[in-house]
C-alpha cells in the first residue's frame, strides 16, 4: 500500500515493465537458485505464462539456461528447472595496486573463469605505460573470453585514491603520486573494440561490496571493511544498512588519512602521522626490519613469509612492530566504532594475512574503548576473499549492472516469439 | 512503476488506505503550506470529494484549520484555504542536559509554546529525583497547554549518553555517572494521567533532526552535527542522504570518546584522551583559567560571558586555551570528514558560541587534512538552533509522528460524516 502510493500512476510504459518484470525473474534466479518456471511464478506473483515469456528471453540473451527436471514437475518444458547460464556473459574486474596489477574474469554463476596478475614497478612506470600494460592483461582476459565464447558484460577498474565515477577519472592516488588521471578513457584508447562499460572506483569500496556480497559480510549489514594495500595503503568501504555509504562526493572511507600522530611520519598525502603510516604494510616492514626488500619486483612475498615465521617464532622484534601497528588500527577502529557504531569490522587485504596478531588486540581495544561494546560489541572479522577482493568486486559490479537491467546484455540472433507487450502484467513482488 | 513492483497486490485494507491518505494530506500541507482542497486534489492526485472527506476528518481531529478566502477560489466551502492548526496538538521536549533540566512545547505550525528550563546539580541528585524534576516541568508544561486548550502528541526526552529507544531506557550517561536508568518508565510514574507516547532519544541525535528540519541543515542532505553540552560532553549526529544514521544498536555518533591522546587526561568512560576531555566547555574552562566557577548554580552562564570578553580582548591565555580546544576538535573532525565525506559539519550547543575562533581553524585544518578536500570541500557551518536544538529536536519528534499517523490523535467528539470508506482510492503521489 505504502509503496504503491510513492509511484504516480499515469501511463503504464510496457517496455519498462518488461525490462524491470526481466530484471525481476534474473535476480530472483539469482538470489534464490535454480528453480521451475512454476515456482518462479509462484514466488514472484507474475503469471506463468509471463515467466516463459520472460525466462524464454532471457535464456536468449545466454542470462539464463535450463538445467535437469524438477523433481515433481510434469514432462516436458514447464517441468524443467532454470539457473544462470555460467556460460553467456562474464564481468571483468580490473585492479590497479600499489605495486601489483590485476585481472580477473567472473561468470553469471560466481565462478572465476579466468584470473591474471603481474607486478609493475609504480616509480618507474607513467600513468599512461601502466594504463597500457593494464589494457594488455584485459585483452589476454578477453582473448579468453572469446576462446570460450563468453561475452563480456562490462569492465570496472579498482584504483588505489579518489575517483570520479560519473567520468571514470582517478581524482588522486598519494601513493602512486597521480592525479586527474581518466583511466577509463585511456583504457579505451587502448583497448580493441569495447562495446561494453568501463567503469572505475575505489579498491576499499570493492572490496566491502565483494565482502557483502560474497564474502564474510553476507551476514551482515552494518560493517565496515579495512584494506591494507600491499603497500603503503590503507583504506576502508563503509556498508550502511546493506548498502555502501560512498557520501555526497564519493569519498568516503579514506582511513589512511586519519590524523593520529601530530609528529608521525610523513605521508605522501603531504600531512604527517596519518594512519597508514603508522599501520599500513611499509610501516610494518619499516618496523620490523624487512624495508630493504624490493619493490614491484616480488621480493615483497618473500618479506612477508619471513615476516610471518619470525612471528610464529615470538622474535621480539617482530612482535613490537605487530603491536604498534595493531594499536594504531585499533586506535583508528575505536573512532570508527564510536562514531559508526557497525555490527563488525571486516579486515581485509594484507590484514587478513596478519589477523591472528591483528584480531585479539584490536578487539580488546574496541571492548575498552567504545563507549556502548557493554550493550553491543563491535566484532573483528577476517575477510574471506583475501586480498582479491577489491577485483572480484570489480568483476561482480560489472555483473551487477545486468542482473539491474538484463536488457545490457545484446539477445542472440535467433528471435524467439514473445508474448504481445500489452499482455503483461507488472512484477508484484520485492 | 518500480515502486509499484515493490509491494504485494492484495485485499486492500480500506483503513490503512485511510490512515495513509490523513497522513499524506496533512503532511501535504505541512511540507507546502496553506492552500485550498481544490489545490491538495490537484497536487496529491486524491479526488476532490476524498481530500474534502479527508481535510474534514483532519479538521475534527484539530491538525488542520480553515483560513482566509483562495483568492482565485469560488464563494463557499471549496475555496477556503487550510493550513496546520496552531492550536490544536503540541509535541513535548525534555532535556536531561549535564546541568541543566529543559522543557518545551512546540504547535503544529513550529512554533514554541512554552519553554522553561532550570538548573541541577548532578553531583547532589539521584535519577529519581532528577527525574521528578523533570516530571516538574513537563507538569508545568501540561498544565499550561491545559489552560490554553492545546492537547499533548507526545513527549521526547533527550539524554545525553547512550539510549534504547525500544525500551526508553538510558543505558549510560558517563557524565552523570549513570548507567541503565529507565527514563520513560519513571517519567510516567510521576506524571498524571499520561495518555501520549513518552520517547527517549541521544540529544545530539536530536539536535541533528532539529538541524535538518528547521535549521542550517536544511539545504543539506549529509552533514554531521558536533554538539558541545554545556558541561563535559562532546557528541555527534549523523545525517546521512537525508536520514539520521544510529548504526544497527543506535550508538552511532559518539564523537566524545573518539581516542586523540593516550597519554591525555582521564575522561569520565574510564579512558585518557578522549575528544572531549580535550575539547569540551569543561576542558576549555579548565585551559582558560575560569575552572573555578561552580556548577549547576548559573555561575557558567558568568564565566563563559567572562571568556568572551577576555577571548574579544586577545588575552594570551584564553587564546591559547581555544587554540587547543579547535585543534582537538579538527583532529576529530578531519578524521570524520575523511571517513564519510560529508557536505558539511555543523558545530552546536556550546560550539556554536565559539564560532568566531573555532569556524576559522577547522576549515583550515580540513583544506590541508582531507584527501577529497580539493575536489569536494567540507564546510563548517555553526548551528541555527543554538543551544536549544536538542531540546527544540525532542519535541519536533513528538509531532514527527502525528504527521506519520494523524489517527494517534484523537478526534473531537462530534463526528462529521464521512465519505462510505470503500469509495476512497489510494493516494498517487509521494
Amino acid at each position: 500500500m505504502r509503496s504503491r502510493a510513492r509511484g504516480t500512476i499515469g501511463p503504464v510504459d510496457q517496455r519498462a515493465v518488461r525490462q524491470h518484470n526481466l530484471g525481476l525473474v534474473l535476480r530472483h534466479v539469482a538470489h534464490h537458485g535454480e528453480r521451475s518456471r512454476a515456482r518462479i511464478a509462484a514466488e514472484t506473483g507474475l503469471n506463468k505464462t509471463t515467466v516463459s515469456s520472460l525466462v524464454a528471453e532471457l535464456i536468449e540473451r545466454r542470462l539464463l539456461c535450463e538445467t535437469g527436471m524438477d523433481s515433481g514437475g510434469s514432462v516436458g518444458r514447464p517441468g524443467r528447472r532454470i539457473q544462470l547460464a555460467a556460460d553467456g556473459v562474464a564481468g571483468l574486474g580490473l585492479e590497479l595496486g600499489e605495486w601489483h596489477l590485476g585481472a580477473c574474469a567472473v561468470d553469471l554463476s560466481g565462478r572465476v573463469r579466468h584470473s591474471t596478475s603481474s607486478a609493475w614497478d609504480k616509480r618507474a612506470t607513467s600513468p599512461d605505460e601502466c594504463i597500457a600494460r593494464l589494457a594488455a592483461l584485459a585483452e589476454e582476459l578477453l582473448a579468453s573470453l572469446g576462446v570460450e565464447g563468453l561475452t563480456p558484460a562490462g569492465m570496472t577498474v579498482a584504483l588505489p585514491g579518489l575517483v570520479d565515477i560519473a567520468r571514470g577519472t582517478l581524482f588522486v592516488a598519494p601513493n602512486l603520486g597521480w592525479s586527474e588521471v581518466p583511466v577509463a578513457d585511456l583504457l579505451r584508447e587502448h583497448l580493441h573494440a569495447v562495446d561494453f562499460p568501463i567503469h572505475v572506483d575505489n579498491d576499499a569500496n570493492l572490496g566491502a561490496l565483494a565482502e557483502l556480497r560474497e564474502g564474510v559480510g553476507r551476514q551482515l549489514r552494518d560493517f565496515v571493511y579495512v584494506f591494507g594495500e600491499n603497500g603503503t595503503g590503507v583504506g576502508a568501504g563503509i556498508i550502511a544498512a546493506g548498502e555502501l555509504l560512498r557520501g555526497p562526493s564519493g569519498f568516503g572511507g579514506e582511513i589512511g588519512h586519519m590524523p593520529l600522530a601530530r609528529r608521525g611520519p610523513m605521508c605522501s598525502c603531504g600531512n604527517r602521522g596519518c594512519l597508514e603510516v603508522l599501520a599500513g604494510r611499509d610501516a610494518l616492514f619499516r618496523l620490523a626490519g624487512l624495508d630493504g626488500y624490493g619493490h614491484g619486483d616480488g621480493s615483497e612475498e618473500a618479506a612477508h613469509a619471513e615476516l610471518l615465521a619470525r612471528a610464529r617464532t615470538h622474535d621480539p622484534r617482530t612482535m613490537r612492530a605487530l603491536g604498534e601497528i595493531s594499536r594504531a588500527l585499533a586506535t583508528g577502529m575505536t573512532s570508527i566504532a564510536n562514531l559508526l557504531s557497525p555490527e563488525a569490522i571486516v579486515l581485509g587485504g594484507y590484514f587478513a594475512t596478519l589477523a591472528e596478531w591483528l584480531v585479539p588486540r584490536i578487539e580488546r581495544e574496541l571492548a575498552d574503548h567504545v563507549l556502548g561494546s557493554r550493550w553491543s560489541s563491535c566484532r573483528v572479522l577476517v575477510s574471506t576473499s583475501g586480498e582479491r577482493a577489491a577485483v572480484r568486486g570489480a568483476a561482480a559490479l560489472a555483473l551487477h549492472e545486468v542482473l539491474a537491467n538484463p536488457t545490457l546484455v545484446p539477445a542472440a540472433r535467433s528471435s524467439l516469439p514473445r508474448a504481445p507487450l500489452s499482455a503483461e502484467p507488472a512484477a508484484v513482488v520485492a
